[in-house]
């Protein structure tokens, strides 16, 4: 029986995420995907009707076959970059944080204020990360709101599912005259009104964008800014997003203002909700992992970033173990690289270089601490199902009922050997670059 | 006037180090290429004959004049790959070095005993070094020396300045019977074969192959072969490699068994030398590092691998502040990519985690050490003027004299604002990928 809803059929290896420590390999399948954008159907090589559900979508041209070196791997999902930043990406990292802010980060986001300058950053940044597998993203934008919808409709017109946030930012202390909200209610009125534009917009697609709640972080707003933006969360029941204890000194800011951790603070404005991605965490101490855990909070792991401006390295395997929600993110332009192979990468190297320590002068008793370095497997997670789940979508697997959001990858270097299937992923994981992804679909449409 | 000599006039912007912490840009100049592959004369914009020299290159067809958004940088001098390892780049990393060894690399580098099975790999890896911007490597092979001498050839015939060493490894107790020298004799006897092999080879082409001394390392190797081989290193007066205190194993190894320092060790047998490259050199202490400067040995800092098997992150700034000599190294497979712009990369960031310290469980004066992480232009220096200091060649600049080993690199993503040359040269280091190299020479000639 050939089912009617069928509109494409991918034939080929496929690699998915089944745990945080396993992936499920098979060699030869059709993923079957329907006219909505889900994956309908897997039909292995092994199962009977497997040569006449082929045969039909080759007749009815339903049929896209992979060459022998490219794998179906679901497309990432992008927990964290700053839209705005794109044109500083790989760009003085060396500096410190405020200098970086100050000097480079700060002047550049106040440019969106111009859409005709925000229009070409976006496209380009949109085209970029799905040309690198992402294939769903939760950004930040600025305190512009035409400017944020243009991005959401850079995201409709590439065929990239995102998550926009207008950045809200309104303490005259830590913000620069020059970019910064009004004021509290300014912020929030803002950030309503952009809510209710992407609304209006999401009735103009089939691949709805979502607006996201966007406290800069602590530090950059005002008591009643977050109040407000709490307050919108519960209204509408939208995602949020901030940063939380990034660097020690971020995490000092709330100890010093509030006398409280920078998660106590954000969790009374009604900010930390099972719909709440925090990026970062470097410093997070147990209590504070606790209420992540009992509140659904999700990390925004953000690997490259974190050697910049993390001043630590996450503990990946203690949340994974105390089943914290965790998935991965660029951090455009703390992070240098739009690639998630490079952060999962960067992601299985740096909790290595926890456990291991860093520093040759101590006895290796003394170097290392009792956190388990992560896997590929584990970064592949992140990368996928990590990501799915911090934003409640059923996606992230190739899987029945799950969306069809897939990347077409080459292997990235030739074989000489027979390979087992956890060596071709290991060598896709370790290798693999944007030229490397061949192909990639969102909601089951073309967007590379 | 027009210096007869020139073949090849290459015209466009230029980056090249100048010392470890500077670069040198100009935005447009003519870099003059003689017959014998050297730059012979670097004209710039402002100089007067700089359109008679144009317009001459360009009459005489041996004009390439760059693109717009295409930069000229020397090319990259990998101190240490480990060619037969090819093949698992990417694999089993997160094995135990002695799981990796016995599992992955011994039976792997035992198969090169089969010339049919080397030739297409050591094909394929010059080539993808050489796309990835590397025009001088410095190679283990393996025991076999056919198979070696086929990686030289490799070299030869896709335009690359091979250093091919043999390696010897004899000692029963750290070898597996199916791979190792039959004797120390025999392991001293087959390097010096290998070296009148390479002088006949040599013979036959312009771009020469160094054969150079290879005890694996101290575990691997006899105090009969270590010997030997030091005595052939002094009567060719070849470059010797090997690694040194990589691991905490290994460190141990020596301290165990000869009651010394593995420096010391090799040191002993006359296998420190000025033209020596030790590979990773994480676990050395002062002690080694002033035995490396009064010896003038270079250390080959492998940064990807020491993150999976260095059990420490090496001091660089310390070494450059010490003027150890230092250069860059994939050890492909220990690291798993064969790109020096990812090694860089990956050098900067280990050396901000060895700043910054890695454990957030730890106050900030207790987390981090005193050692000042590394630039992007500390990295760039290390993958050329250090490589070409520890390999004593003159290359890795662009600079009348020097050999003309260059890349052509494009810059990876567009501009959207004026940038200056710096930040244009850090968004090159931090995101060029090999499909961003689109032009390769060596010795003048086109090996891209
Ligand atoms: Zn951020
Ligand atoms: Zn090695």
């Amino acid at each position: 029986m050939i089912i009617i809803a069928t509109v494409k059929v991918i034939e080929g290896p496929t690699i998915t995420s089944t745990d945080p420590s396993s992936i499920q390999c098979r060699k030869h399948q059709l993923t079957c995907i329907d006219g909505e954008g889900y994956i309908e159907r897997i039909v292995d090589e092994s199962d009977d009707d497997f040569e006449s559900v082929r045969q039909h979508a080759k007749q009815t041209d339903q049929l896209l076959t992979l060459r022998p070196d490219e794998y179906l791997l679901p497309g990432f999902i992008d927990l964290h970059v700053h839209a705005p930043q794109w044109p500083n990406a790989g760009v003085a990292l060396d500096r410190p944080l405020n200098e970086w802010l100050d000097t480079y980060t700060f002047p550049l986001e106040s440019k969106y204020q111009d859409v005709d300058f925000a229009k070409p950053v976006y496209d380009d940044l949109v085209k970029q990360l799905l040309a690198n597998g992402t294939t769903t993203v939760l950004y930040f934008g600025t305190t512009h709101n035409p400017a944020n919808l243009e991005l959401a409709k850079a995201c409709i017109r590439h065929n990239q599912r995102g998550f926009v946030g207008k950045v809200a930012m309104d303490n005259p202390d830590q913000t620069p005259e020059y970019y910064r909200d009004a004021s509290a209610s300014q912020a929030v009125e803002d950030t309503e009104t952009f809510i209710k534009q992407m609304i209006e917009l999401n009735k103009t697609t089939s691949l709805k964008q979502t607006p996201v709640i966007t406290p800069r972080f602590v530090p950059s707003c005002t008591p009643e800014s977050l109040k407000g933006l709490g307050e919108l969360a519960w209204k509408y029941d939208l995602p949020v997003q901030s940063h939380c204890s990034e660097s020690d000194w971020e995490n000092g800011y709330a100890l010093e203002h509030y006398h409280k951790r920078d998660a106590e603070v954000l969790d009374e404005f009604g900010l930390l909700t099972d719909k709440s991605v925090m990026a970062h965490g470097t410093l997070l101490n147990q209590t504070d992992l606790n209420r992540f855990k009992d509140r659904g909070v999700a990390i925004a792991h953000c690997p490259i970033s974190n050697v910049y401006f993390g001043n630590a390295v996450l503990p990946v395997s203690k949340l994974l173990k105390q089943k914290v929600k965790v998935g991965l993110g660029t951090d455009i332009s703390g992070g240098y690289s739009p690639s998630l192979y490079q952060n999962i990468r960067q992601a299985v190297m740096s909790s290595r270089m926890l456990h291991d320590g860093v520093n040759s002068e101590l006895d290796p008793a003394q170097r290392g601490t009792a956190n388990d370095p992560i896997s590929a497997k584990n970064g592949f997670y992140l990368a996928t199902v990590g990501g799915a789940e911090s934003l409640h979508l059923r996606t992230g697997q190739i899987k029945p009922g799950y969306l069809a959001d897939l990347q077409v990858v080459q292997a990235p270097m030739p074989s000489f050997n027979e390979e087992t299937m956890d060596q071709i992923f290991e060598k896709i994981i370790y290798n693999a670059s944007k030229d490397d992804v061949k192909q990639v679909f969102v909601q089951g449409r073309f967007a590379k």
